[in-house]
């Protein structure tokens, strides 16, 4: 599951807490937990946020099981910003998402800067470069060092697939945000996996849709789960090379 | 003062609560606080994320004191990501300091993409656009929607200052991160305002300085409390055109 981090800061520090009890309680179900905190400072503070994000815990006192699995990065301040994080995920078996495609069409006034080379295309070669090296890249041929990249046209997202292939893909933008699972296609490799497809709006308020809750008298519960089913069945039949093809992170650990 | 939240999410929720009553301590010795969150989300997202960071609380047991005056943001999402943040900044008498020119050299990568037009100069104009519209502007000429500009050569600075003359810097890198007042001045309006300077690691880690510490016996207070008068007035004397001419936030509000 990926958590974002904003839906609870909103509460302040009652809020964080929450969210680390959620991360705990992921993990007693057995899901490995992506924390979408989209953090990006320079290194000397970026240390500071890999501890409070990713790293296993410093004190005896504090669950390692509230630490989440994988975070989302800004990358936009250099390595520097994304080591401190990379250098843990190597070590620990964990993951980053680093944004270089993000799903909101206003993204576009930043990511689509640039005459012949593109922003995003420039963002996709430095992450490409961060997750290259002794240990970044596992048996599967995919790098810990992952990137956030929503499906837009099929052409443009077929060749950043191409040109970054150690690259499992984060990719947003499923459900309430537009895209199906024909759109999510091309980010995945030719044999079906290296991409995680995300849906959130679309399985939390499946009890909204008519859909679901025509059909369903048992409460929310029962519409978000056949809501995340019918989406993992979505996902799969569009990658039908590995038809019970798992998600690129848990490949790479 | 500006406050880093990374030094305080280091130590996970107990980190944050600490983070919140630091805000409100400093609000008590009336000190206006710079929240250094630099958050950059989707606009659906970022709403939750004003809403913890900037926005007056929306709870009668939440304390106003303990949300900042002003936050860091990274806009590299576009407009929508910060629009809920401006939106409160005018409401409230706020501020908002996006991301256009880091300090840390390892943000060159990203920052100096680019052929005849760079990266940087591209965020500078989507920040002065954001900037501009009814209400935003103060009667000083400055906007409440700042820029983070590291004073990188004399040159380039100078002409960022004069491509965005309504937007209040927020001025990273003097002291331990090498720049000087010198390389600062540029960042500065001809009349002496229009930038507001940090220093860092240099005013809190001064009883490491023997310039402080072998002078004053007195504790670590007392040597913070010298580094920031020494601060305060070499940068002073570089904005001569107005020897008390006060920061860019204060005379916007």
């Amino acid at each position: 599951v990926k958590i974002n981090s904003g839906f609870f800061e909103a509460f302040y520090d009652h809020g964080v807490t929450s969210f680390y009890r959620l991360v705990r309680e992921a993990h007693e179900h057995g899901l490995l937990v992506i924390s979408d905190v989209k953090r990006g400072d320079i290194g000397s503070t970026a240390k500071l946020y890999a501890r409070g994000h990713l790293e296993a815990p410093r004190f005896r006192d504090v669950d390692p099981a509230m630490i989440p699995d994988a975070v989302t990065l800004a990358g936009y301040l250099g390595r520097s910003a994304a080591q401190p994080f990379i250098d843990i995920a190597v070590r620990e078996g964990k993951g980053v998402f680093i944004l270089v495609r993000p799903s909101d069409p206003g993204a576009d006034e930043v990511h689509e800067f640039g005459d012949s080379r593109k922003f995003y295309e420039h963002m996709a070669a430095l992450v490409r470069a961060w997750g290259q090296g002794p240990g970044l890249v596992g048996e599967c041929g995919l790098s810990c060092v992952g990137a956030v990249v929503a499906p837009k046209d099929a052409v443009s997202t077929a060749a950043l697939r191409e040109a970054i292939p150690q690259t499992p893909f984060l990719v947003p933008g499923y459900g309430a945000q537009g895209a199906d699972a024909g759109a999510c296609r091309p980010c995945f490799r030719p044999q079906g996996d290296g991409a995680i497809v995300n849906a959130s709006r679309s399985v939390i308020y499946a009890f909204e849709n008519p859909k679901y809750s025509e059909q369903r008298s048992d409460g929310w519960q029962s519409c978000v789960a056949a809501a995340a089913r019918d989406f993992a069945e979505d996902i799969r039949r569009c990658t039908s090379a590995r038809p019970a093809g798992a998600g690129a992170m848990h490949e790479s650990r």
